[in-house]
């Protein structure tokens, strides 16, 4: 790919993120802070019904409803299905060319501070992670490898990517952290421009990546009830190497449960709330530098 | 009051605030816990459906039916209604001994530390909040006079308060937060036991308190749009003081908005999630050493 032609940013694909909602408000009121002169910018909210009720999703968690060619043709009343049908054919309809960049703006309860989240390895996706980490060193960079139309909005464009930013509860703004998602977004902005004008002369070599390796439950009994909690030693502690050994969960009743693997791991995503349901407590990646 | 005979531990009230749901179902597990002599306890998940749902609540927020004698009579299809009269029917039922002590389980998003909340400022409340003062520096005492029957379920008895513990994201555990929460519930129990036994015999002559003046909401648009976030300053500093010409908002596009009261208040409850829906962006407070 030589030329962005699209970009499209989209907020409040789970209503109850409210700075990516109150972002794209924003560019909504004034366009013009999102408009470059190499490409066209589009922006808009992921989940209106799920923003109006204050919740991450009315049915079904519209994050994972992206199956681009696979969504059902027939009938379903699931209100993300249809609304993930509606932002696909923004996106990219039919006999027109599609957006060439996703930025989905969200936020976490776990302490993922100013995480961009790639879903694979493009050079492009890359270039702009290293820069993105140059200018502001809270930035991380998490790859969760993921095929094209694996459910993810982030899926349906190669070049699509997470801002996921956090410790932020759910349901409330975090000026400092709208304030840094803000800055990110028009940074990444700025370089797709130069991008487009041949202009990326940067002297990056490397990028320390965090990859995903698997995730972890809580503890649950027979019914499915948690039976432990996040230990006090590793709750917000995202990013930090997690020793064999180290503690890992803390039972109801004082007990710790220590981590057994056999190597050091990375946890992410610790205590997500949205991630209760899921059946993730958090989790595991490696810590990589590689060469780009 | 001379004698204690019933105490009621309630978690859960709000379903999404999971310290309180998961105490009482640690304590309906291991009931000697909260087993004293001198009086009976018991333990109950105040709102089960808004559990369930990992919600605050189903149809209307909980905390706010108890209005004891004024509940309608007719039918309701309102679940918390029906809920609350099921609540008040075991805490108070007819002809029989009403419960003497509520204590309502209750997380929030603002930076309330340990926090006691009392409705009024009866005697053994006082007493009991110095107590628990004493024993954990962090914790606060706020006072929020209503009336019996004014909604919350702690209107309900004339020793009613509220545990109130945050930072903590809507839908997680907190560890440190949980056996915080679990200690002051045990240290409370204690001293309800020897209150029974007369052998309160503390020399504590002074209560700092939190005084509930007023609320303030979000600048809102003619339509009830916020316009503006609680200032990065504000932030987390809840019992912090403000003085005129702090900055209270920041609007989306950067500008402070500053508190032009006369006199310095302490903000509390700032920036709770819940209370977005009731236009309450924090609670002002007075400061005061009260002798007891």
């Amino acid at each position: 790919m030589n030329q962005i032609n699209q970009v499209a940013i989209v907020g409040g694909s789970h209503g109850n993120e409210l700075i990516g909602v109150y972002l794209v408000k924003k560019f909504q009121k004034y366009p013009d802070l999102i408009k470059r002169t190499g490409y066209k910018t589009v922006s808009l909210l992921g989940n209106p019904q799920a923003i109006n009720a204050g919740r991450r999703y009315i049915d079904r968690d519209l994050n994972r409803c992206f199956t681009g060619t696979n969504l059902p043709d027939g009938e379903t009343s699931i209100y993300e299905e249809i609304r993930a049908r509606e932002i696909q054919t923004i996106l990219q309809p039919q006999g027109q060319a599609s957006v060439d960049v996703i930025i989905d703006l969200h936020t976490t309860t776990a302490n993922m501070g100013l995480c961009i989240i790639l879903g694979n390895m493009h050079p492009i996706l890359l270039n702009l992670a290293a820069h993105l980490s140059t200018i502001n060193p809270l930035v991380k960079v998490y790859i969760h490898e993921q095929p094209r139309n694996s459910g993810f909005l982030r899926s349906l464009s190669e070049l699509g990517f997470a801002i996921e930013v956090g410790a932020v509860a759910q349901g409330i703004l975090d000026a400092e952290l709208f304030q840094h998602t803000e800055q990110i977004i028009y940074a990444a902005l700025d370089y797709l421009e130069q991008f487009n004008q041949g202009k990326i002369n940067e002297n990056i070599n490397t990028l320390t990546l965090y990859k995903s390796i698997s995730t972890v439950d809580y503890p649950r009994d027979e019914n499915g009830e948690i039976q432990a909690m996040i230990h006090p030693q590793l709750q917000f502690r995202d990013y930090q190497p997690l020793h064999p050994g180290n503690p890992l969960f803390l039972t109801f009743d004082d007990q710790e449960i220590l981590y057994e693997g056999e190597s050091t791991v990375y946890p992410i995503f610790i205590n997500e709330a949205a991630y209760y349901e899921k059946g993730i407590a958090m989790y595991f990646s490696q810590k990589q530098v590689i060469d780009i």
